[in-house]
């Protein structure tokens, strides 16, 4: 029998976050983390092993960061929980007993249960070094690629696997655009012609119905009978909370919605938390049940989760969602609601777009246009979401617009808010995208009222 | 005698977000814009024209963003106003008669009444064509340059210099640090440390004392003695505040201050508002004076008076400052108080920094660090500033911080604050710069207090 006073389950950003955040705030407590994984990957660069990175080993989190904050590591499978005894068992044989214990098993790749899932070829993206290697090895001997998906990761596998050279490569995505669920049609369209000119198939507004092949994949199926050859399919449909742990120690979970927690992020054992992709979450925006999974928002939930095991020291937010990506020269990125889901949620909604050379002036070496469309509750003028396009300042624009939807800004004070402004950085203060899109906004707000 | 609704004196950034404001929310107004230059250089782009740019030219502000807004514009210099009549007279001989007059005079650069200071190729920072060609061409004979004033726009002018070439650069700084007024000593270690390493020699702590030449300028010629050569000098040094129509008019102002304004960004007269650089302004942090002038600046106060003409729609706010600027391949920026004037302002303050890569995984090609350093009020936990270094998301970075100052977030909200990550665009969340630094504050702010 082991003993810790922190025993955190699951090694990857929530798990890593919510130790160094539980180190910070008590310093004198013995923290253990156990994982399943030798080595633990970024999730989020799982994409570029395959073009930009050379190998799922540049691609790691490396194991300093726990033990520069005094962390153990274990490396085994946690089986069980007695939380009454407040004992896990685990697959190596191990028990040991915590005092307090944070659960971050993450999610899963869902599988859709259509025909010839299970021939050789088809992945799913899974966070293992060695699974990931064999995808690598498959796609050295391919020609044909169909990804699934045309969401964030879908799209990022797609440039990458065109960054090979040698690949053909396919989008199947069952929604009339890629990245539907974060982008509204314009953005969406944009990184369409992006992908195409970077010559990615797209097939937007099909089902994948079957997957064909004798052992190995050879042919996806769709839905209105066309085939297209495959050498590897990608799967990269969305993700499904990690609960079976939690589930089978008598947790309060959601099917498909995640363990149960509170604003402090414990679960329906106040020795238990949880936090990360197994955590059930609530919209920022309607309070209705998120499906959102980011690893930002995983750290962001560990470092409550972290913070509270011993005194109750912080209250988690609802997920907002801030997404950035790139595809070839593009980049694009998101916050909150897009117009349409604010719509779908009920809201009344005005937009306001604005675009501007990223640098000013115009003419200084590497500008590229940003643009950014901000989306408005009609009555009350409350930003709800914004989206962002253009070169590499995106990612953090999309989180300036982030800042504004988290503290509630209505247009009318976006439209004065103080930014800076540098050539060589931003657009001109003059046309600066945020303030120019509110004013725009607020403009189709005011109709009949803005006269002399 | 000419009549028109509005009236815009002055035609840079402030001039420019007033009118084309003043047309968004009064579409049936005639509204003149009345400018002394024929052409309009963004004042923040003057720097690169020396380097960067090929000649000023390429650093205009086109008359489209007035046309597009129909928006009249008058080349001619207003002399007087009668405020009593509301009639304006002008060099070239006009009469115009306005409803609502805005006044965006800017301001003129500070010439230190030092003995030499009317030689032959000493130059201001002036914001004229035909006076920056003719700096231009000075530079285009020089061989030694010194730059008198260690602050944004004189390094910027140093490091567009050596851009040049064949240039030997000299700094010359009162202060005992380069940028030490808008940020910490660790920052302004870096710039003059990259500084350096581009060639350009720093004299720190030193006072210029006089220009000696004969016709033109030879030497610079500082307090302790020390001769330094000089074909050509640019004094950056600072601007104040252009009043001298205000003044003569009768309107309130502060001599030094700018002229006064009230939120609405109203003069003393109600139909005269001013913005921009020739406004007096408050600090946000402390109420008292400010001398924060940037275009950023300009544009929000311009955005406030350009919708108040006729109604008051909209509140001014006090001037965080956000700055940013670009020294080779080393970007920084600044936002609000820097721990040393917040100090000197009166603040217990508490400081946290965190550095990470700018890409993850690190070995992402173009990743580079960036270093935040965030300022908190020790006892409410209120952000009051933060600095940025880094690479080109280093601006977006300054603004972000900003965000948050603006709203007066505490650490322990920034803490949790939800930014969007991705591996080609910002830090990993674990790292993340803006979460750590606050957490880091957090610490000391509560030493003793994080204990199991």
């Amino acid at each position: 029998m082991q003993n810790t006073d922190v025993l955190i389950v699951g090694g990857s950003a929530a798990g890593i976050t919510a130790a160094i955040t539980a180190r910070k705030h008590y310093p004198e407590a013995e923290i253990t983390l156990i994982r399943k994984e030798e080595k633990v990957l970024i999730p989020c660069g799982i994409p570029y092993i395959v073009g930009t990175l050379e190998s799922p080993e540049e691609n790691l989190i490396p194991d300093t960061v726990l033990s520069n904050n005094n962390v153990n590591i274990i490396i085994d499978e946690v089986t069980s929980i007695n939380k009454g005894a407040k004992i896990v068992s685990t697959a190596g044989g191990r028990t040991i007993r915590y005092k307090k214990m944070i659960l971050a098993t993450g999610s899963l790749p869902v599988v859709p249960p259509i025909s010839g899932i299970d021939l050789d070829n088809v992945f799913v993206v899974k966070k293992e070094i060695a699974y990931l290697k064999n995808l690598l090895k498959a796609l050295d001997e391919a020609r044909d690629v169909v990804i699934i998906g045309g969401g964030f990761i879908g799209l990022e596998f797609a440039d990458e696997c065109r960054k090979r050279g040698n690949l053909n490569v396919t989008v199947v995505e069952l929604l009339p655009h890629c990245l539907l669920v974060a982008c509204d049609e314009e953005v969406c369209t944009l990184v369409e012609k992006k992908l195409q000119e970077r010559g990615i198939n797209i097939l937007a507004d099909r089902r994948a119905k079957a997957l064909i092949g004798n052992g190995k994949v050879q042919y996806v199926e769709l839905e209105n009978g066309q085939k297209i050859r495959a050498d590897v399919v990608i799967l990269g449909i969305g993700v499904t909370p990690n609960i079976e742990l939690a589930q089978k120690a008598g947790l309060e979970v959601v099917e498909g919605g995640g363990i149960c927690v509170d604003e402090f992020m414990r679960t329906s054992d106040k020795d238990i938390f949880a936090a990360g992709d197994c955590a059930q979450k609530r919209c920022f925006f309607t309070g209705g049940p998120s499906f959102l999974r980011l690893a930002s928002i995983a750290t962001m939930e560990a470092r409550v989760a972290g913070a509270n095991l011993f005194r109750l020291r912080r209250r988690g937010e609802c997920p907002v969602g801030v997404f950035s990506t790139v595809i070839g020269d593009l980049a694009i990125g998101s916050a909150g609601m897009t117009e349409r889901s604010a719509k779908e949620a009920g809201f009344n909604v005005v937009a306001g777009m604005a675009k501007a050379p990223d640098k000013h002036p115009a003419s200084i070496p590497g500008t590229k246009e940003l643009g950014v469309k901000l989306v408005f509750e009609k009555e009350t003028g409350i930003l709800l979401g914004g989206q962002v396009w253009g070169g590499v300042t995106t990612g953090l624009m999309a989180n300036f617009i982030g800042a504004l939807i988290q503290k509630k800004m209505r247009a009318d004070e976006i439209v004065i808010f103080q930014v800076g402004t540098h050539p060589m950085l931003t657009a001109s203060p003059i046309a600066h995208q945020i303030q120019n899109a509110a004013e725009i906004a607020l403009a189709k707000m005011k109709e009949g009222v803005l006269r002399v």
